[in-house]
């Protein structure tokens, strides 16, 4: 049975979702988490709805025999594909970042037209369009998959001409329809929300569904009375939350060690195990930041 | 139990081992084929040992279940890391693309300077290096990961500035150490290799490991007594088979359709049987060229 002191399940393809992890970490500074990254069978973005699915649901049986509380869907795709089934087959609460996501740019937007760049299941799910008309009927929604970013993430060029020149071929077709709002829908791009800002400009405002996720599950947490508010600790990071992406500058946050008990946050990876540290270390600057590897095939 | 009318099984992490099927083709056109693409958890290059070997076992074993009478490991990361393992556990006869590959960059060397291309994985095993340094004790082997050409070639990019910007990376290092003789490491690059080739300059010659191995599978079918010669079909394919890459030519294949029969060549694949299609055709010009999903987990 989970409590209120029972932690948070946070799962995603690969490493993306960190930059949800580092959310709920400022936002609710007093949760443990769990998180899995499927860094064995990464990426989801190109993969069909029943396989991405059937991945998602051994994750989630993972995240049960772990005793989490709550699930947090940190991957755009399964999100987009597989949630309503997680839903269907499980009792813990549970949330994506599409729907949150889909609420600030509703929000935002100020011409009613919205873009959303993500991975191909993504995009061709067409799913951030039905959450935003539904919110704004007026919206117009424009989706561009840019199936290159992940990788170019993974390999490390965050700030390269090779990333601005694919980068400027992804957006041009969505800055030629006149946006003010842009959907960052794939967990990997707020780590290269500098370059996709500069590329669409000052006006257009980019927004990091993160923000608004960790703000919804803290909501459904204290609907189910499981908010665990015990404790008064300090946030577990020390840099301010933004609900829409500031452009240049917080691409990685440095963890309040002093605040961290050992075992509050437990990372798990279906491969790479050091990998994995690596790259998380450019994600949530964290003393003890390391992963144990999971044969989630087993689940 | 498997005799000269089987199939013979070939598997790679995705759909670059079809470059080692049409070769097959060209050498051995009386030989049926049953070919596995792991769409599903594509890529191979970047994940560990242990990963790669179990996901390479649960093929060999589909393929197994398929009755064929030899097994072509194409894939140079599974060769590189799991077919000694592969071959230990299965009594069918095997070979990956690792040693024929080395063979032929060990007779073509003129300066004993080889480099190698591949994924992480291959790489930084060192395997080519052993095999080479057993044909030909004076030759230097110099590796280079390039893990960013299997999305560049599964978006397309087969002959864009990007690809190139990104080659030029890759290989500037390998072009300092004077080389004269590249092996193209993994069953994608072939797809580019007129780029690779542009960039090397004319007096390095590429090596595309897939001629070799359909010689030496003829050998070993040869040496087994399951060599199938009782047909004398035209050759599958109109192109002329390539012991070293013609790197401005015959980068996709037409088949000879008249002299197919409609089973003699199976695909499947673990997701995205439509996007296989898709992609195999610029690999392989072929009427009916459609794959069946397999889920591979259950093997």
């Amino acid at each position: 049975m989970s409590d209120k002191g029972s932690p948070i399940g946070v799962f995603d393809s690969g490493i993306g979702g960190l930059t949800v992890v580092r959310e709920i970490m400022r936002q609710l500074p007093d949760e443990k988490i769990v998180y899995f990254g499927d860094t064995a069978r990464v990426p989801y973005g190109n993969k069909s709805q029943e396989t991405v699915t059937r991945y998602s649901e051994q994750i989630v049986r993972f995240l049960e025999a772990n005793q989490v509380k709550a699930i947090v869907v940190a991957c755009n795709t399964a999100s987009a594909v597989a949630l309503a089934e997680l839903e269907r087959k499980s009792d813990i609460p549970m949330i994506g970042v599409v729907k949150p996501g889909a609420k600030v740019a509703a929000d935002t937007t100020r011409n009613g037209k919205i873009g959303i760049i993500g991975t191909e299941v993504t995009v061709s799910s067409g799913i951030y369009s039905r959450y935003i008309t539904k919110l704004n009927n007026k919206a117009t929604v424009i989706g561009k998959a840019c199936p290159l970013f992940v990788p170019l993430v993974e390999e490390g060029l965050l700030h390269d001409e090779v990333t601005d020149e694919i980068a400027r071929r992804y957006l041009s077709e969505l800055i030629a329809t006149g946006i003010d709002t842009l959907i960052l829908g794939c967990t990997h791009y707020p780590l290269i929300r500098s370059t996709v800002g500069k590329i669409m400009g000052k006006d257009v405002t980019l927004v990091n569904p993160a923000y608004e996720t960790a703000m919804e599950l803290k909501e459904l947490l204290g609907r189910n009375q499981l908010l665990n508010i015990t404790n008064s600790a300090a946030p577990a990071v020390d840099v301010a939350s933004d609900r829409t992406a500031d452009r240049y500058k917080g691409e990685t946050l440095h963890a309040n060690e002093m605040a961290l008990e050992e075992d509050r946050y437990r990372f798990y990876v279906s491969d790479g195990a050091e990998k994995f540290k690596k790259f998380a270390a450019s994600i949530i600057k964290y003393g003890f930041l390391s992963a144990k590897i999971v044969n989630i095939e087993e689940y």
